[in-house]
């Protein structure tokens, strides 16, 4: 199912080869040949020099002989990661000598000739090995880094993916149109990265944290099928997995509805999925569930639908228990959810300590567990239950003997972090999910907006240019929280792969969206005056999504963080460790640019500008 | 020979459209329909109501007629660029009323339901005619300028060709390599558009001038292959007809020669004019020249070989001359040059004085002038010359009677200069050149250094990182200025396409072409630090080039300058008018990047940070 590489090299008159390291076989024995690559591994055996040439197609094995005393003495010079040509007769190895894991196995390579290009010192760490290395290291000497077969194979599977992303779109008359880097500020809400204009005093320029804008412009313009491989540019603190820069098809059609998107793009995925890996898709068509499902079967927005331990609410079984714990915090407006687990033996207090940390991760302030037993539940609170209510229970949930019931009280959004959390924590422990299997599946419905707490205001879920459901218009006045928003969002394993939504086209509703989310008109007018005046023009109806490129080439290809499938990533700290950047300038160059370093407060951390942040996890 | 959209497109369940506005024939009379798009035109004629519904495919006419009262009072409020749905039934349109210029001009819609999407204002210029608009406004308005045939035809044509260039070589198994937008300065010379780094006090990143070190370490990385549509950012002063970013088909080899770059980069370039424009390729194989032969024959490296006027040295034929000027420039080691052009007639007085002022745009002290008569020489200088001199000049310049003679007498830069600009001037004037074909041709052979008057000191000519012709390697230590690099030019129609060079690979010959221009061992490391690193192990040769997008697509479509063919360029002030970017930022945000305004010193221009640049030539 893997597709190859089909291209066609021709290398007429090259003077360093004649074929690739990778295509000599059997068939080609007598040719006299000319390879060029590197020198992957040296062994000296029964008086012989045997190299195995290394180039981006493939390894050949290449013999000197002793009696080509010349030569036989060059050959002795080299070294791992020396770049050669390499001319010579292509032989069938000795009978017992083939290497079947290799495509080149049946044949060596009997050197006549031998052209040092280029020397190589000891690497810094083995090319021809995987073996753990220091990951700043690798990333110090990315060239070297990026010799490795694995890394070869990631960054080469990444273009012939996102090639297909194009020929799939193309195919469907999407034109790919170039949109601005240096712009003004974006609506993601993210901090932009700043470039001070030379030209304009006291004036920057944005770099995009996606073209939102511009592909909403674009669709104003007529284009009607837009996409885009963009690069999105986020100045986000360092944790978990993010990376300064990240690429993303960002798509648009004119005239479409969420259903024409959703197909679009499933079609993509199977493609993909399908043409380029051996995992499989676990259900076609993807499953579709709404915001709300996902989040009471899950707990989250992102399910993993690999495995079970679904989510139940359980609070009407339990309103009128003895548990106090129960009890309370439905009475507070929260509930009691759980889900059961099998196969878990009996846990210890250390064990039963370590699941109700991973809980408490989510907000829970406890984790309350009950084991099903041969007549009765067993366990700490087990006593405050009756045996109607604990049959109720085991009901509920789907519990078998000797299952092991999990439960967190409190108010729903912290019930369904903490049991996200521990589901995912299970899955993990128990080897719940394949990873040859992926689960596809669409989260829909999402409501337009969220509370902020912490601001005490309405804030859009995604972004403020999503059209609410037809039917939900009349409740931006009366009851804004409870509007949902046409959303979507694909999910695979736990990960959120997509994201999109149909746009508002009609300035009126996005004037009342500004004004639900406390934004004036004026401010509307600064900060989105194209796209509001662009929408007086007879904008039509429209609505896209813009897939993230590495997070998918990360699931794909297994790995455990986005920097394994980028060429050049950054640290986690946001440093370019190869090219030193960033690094400082000369103050000539910020006199131009009409900007001065501030002095920080002296002794505050940080105000040393040698100093760096930690690296972090290397994960 | 234009190649077709080929797209296939499914509107199974939308409700906006079944068909798109491009392919109703004839054929499908009497069915059903439901198109969407913009209104282009309204026509009241016959007691009906007519509108040309625009969408991206094409141009369906609908009719309104009276007798559905209802529909018919709809039908009168649409404007021009009115967003609208439409149903109705495909009908023959009556005799004589066909449209031949309009593929769908057999048929037209007769409504039967109309849905009004979203009204338009009166755009601020028209969008169904090509008539003349000031820039500004169209770039303001940029989303309605894009409605329009020749921009929509532009940004579709581009994609087009660029999906070519990458098909192209995927073919030949080259990978698409991504290479980091934040990095550290590069070496292209020109001025770094920087970033602050806020997690980094006083730091900054660069935007990449081209990706030029990344695809140098893609090579060490053993890539082989290499190629990326990639952005390109230089804080350039905007003269002429530039843009602070510009896309570039960036292309590097590994174990390759500059014979196998030219012919690759030729038949991508000969398969796109072929394939996608009715443009005919002059010469194929396309030329190739050195640069010493491009300067000699039409004074720049860049010539436009669709028309003569080829330049010769006259020097030793009026050596001996009377002519104090002529000779003169000879002795302090200039030289005469000139060229014949027939078809002048008599120029005047005023005349000859245009054609003086162009070639003093050059450089040039003066512009000798001698028509060729029936039995003499004509003109101001001609008794200075012997009937044998006058002979020899004429038989070096080709001249015959009736033609005029130009000369220059300068140091040979000013000559070159000079005269390239009056063969330029001449061609516009008599229409020498046919627009219709494309004079593809290569130079090669540049010299490594060239000689910076104003500083006194060696520099690169093209960049730092060409390897010399193996021959002239010994040069670099005796005669550095006499050094031929491994330099190649596309140029086309005087234009330069495309540049590149096969690189240096190893660290002795890269230190020493540092040295020669004067860069300390510390200060490579400090700039190229990384590259020079990377050449210690095992970098295989490698060589590349880097077509400029922009410029080959306004090229082909024959477009006066690139903004035409860019979906969102910035002004020649370098602000997009759209966005009304660059523009001020917080105090907060710029706090967090350590960063404080300048104070511009008291009445100096520029230091009100309203004010801007004036946006200069618009053409």
């Amino acid at each position: 199912m893997h597709r190859e590489e089909t291209g066609t090299k021709s290398f007429e008159n090259n003077p360093y080869r004649t074929h690739t390291a990778g295509e000599l076989r059997a068939g080609d024995v007598g040719e006299r040949v000319r390879l060029a690559g590197w020198v992957n591994r040296r062994r000296d055996h029964g008086g012989l020099i045997f190299i195995d040439l290394r180039d981006r197609w493939g390894i050949t094995q290449v013999a000197f002989r002793p009696e080509e005393a010349e030569l036989f003495g060059q050959a002795e010079e080299l070294r791992p990661e020396w770049s050669v040509s390499i001319e010579g007769e292509v032989a069938r190895r000795p009978e017992g000598n083939e290497n079947p894991e290799l495509p080149t196995g049946e044949v060596e390579i009997s050197a006549t000739a031998l052209s040092v290009l280029n020397r190589s010192e000891t690497p810094p760490f083995e090319i021809d090995r995987e073996r753990p290395v220091d990951e700043i290291l690798r990333l110090k000497y990315r060239y070297l880094d990026l010799r490795r077969k694995r890394m070869q194979e990631n960054i080469i599977f990444r273009d012939r993916v996102v090639k297909h992303m194009r020929s799939y779109l193309a195919e469907r008359d999407f034109v790919e149109v170039e949109t601005p880097l240096l712009t003004a500020s974006s609506p993601e809400g993210a901090r932009d990265y700043l470039v001070p204009a030379r030209l304009y005093p006291g004036q920057f320029y944005a770099l995009p944290q996606s073209p939102q804008q511009f592909k909403q412009l674009l669709m104003v313009a007529g284009f009607e099928r837009y996409f885009q491989i963009a690069r999105a540019l986020r100045d986000e603190d360092q944790r978990g997995d993010r990376q300064p820069e990240h690429t993303q098809l960002d798509v648009e059609m004119s005239y479409t509805t969420q259903e024409e998107v959703l197909v679009l793009i499933e079609g993509l995925f199977t493609e993909i999925v399908e043409g380029y890996t051996e995992k499989k898709i676990l259900h076609k068509p993807f499953p579709r569930m709404t915001f709300a499902e996902a989040m009471s079967r899950f707990g989250t927005d992102k399910p993993d639908l690999r495995f079970g331990l679904e989510i139940r609410d359980v609070s009407e079984a339990v309103r009128g228990s003895g548990f106090k714990v129960f009890a309370g915090a439905i009475e507070r407006g929260g509930s009691v959810r759980g889900f059961a687990v099998s196969g878990l033996g009996d846990l210890s207090r250390r064990e039963i300590d370590e699941l109700t940390g991973v809980a408490s991760a989510g907000g829970a302030r406890g984790l309350a567990h009950l084991k099903v037993g041969a007549d009765a539940l067993i366990g700490p609170i087990a006593k405050f239950f009756s045996p109607e209510e604990g049959d109720a229970l085991k009901v509920a949930l789907g519990a078998q003997e000797g299952d092991y019931m999990f439960f967190v009280a409190d108010a729903d959004a912290v019930v369904f972090e903490s049991l996200n959390r521990l589901r995912l924590h299970l899955r993990d422990r128990l080897g719940l999910a394949d990873e040859g299997v992926l689960a596809l599946a669409w989260v829909t419905d999402f409501p337009l907006f969220e509370w902020n707490e912490d601001e005490g205001r309405i804030e859009p879920m995604h972004h403020m240019f999503t059209m609410p459901r037809e039917e939900d218009l009349p409740l931006l006045d009366s009851d804004p929280l409870k509007v949902i928003g046409q959303l979507y969002d694909l999910v695979a394993n736990g990960t959120e792969l997509a994201s999109g939504s149909i746009r508002i086209h009609r300035p009126d509703i996005q004037q009342k969206v500004f004004s639900t989310i406390g934004m004036s008109e004026e401010e509307a007018q600064e900060r989105f005056g194209a796209m509001l005046t662009a929408f007086r023009y007879g904008a039509p109806p429209h609505g896209g999504i813009a897939p993230g490129v590495d997070r998918l080439i990360m699931l794909l290809k297994d790995e455990p963080n986005i920097r394994e499938v980028m060429a050049f990533p950054k640290t986690q700290a946001a440093r370019d460790e190869m090219m030193d950047a960033p690094g400082p300038v000369a103050e000539e160059q910020l006199k131009e640019l009409h900007i001065a370093l501030r002095r920080p407060p002296e002794g505050k951390p940080g105000s040393n500008p040698a100093s760096r942040p930690s690296e972090g996890d290397n994960s």
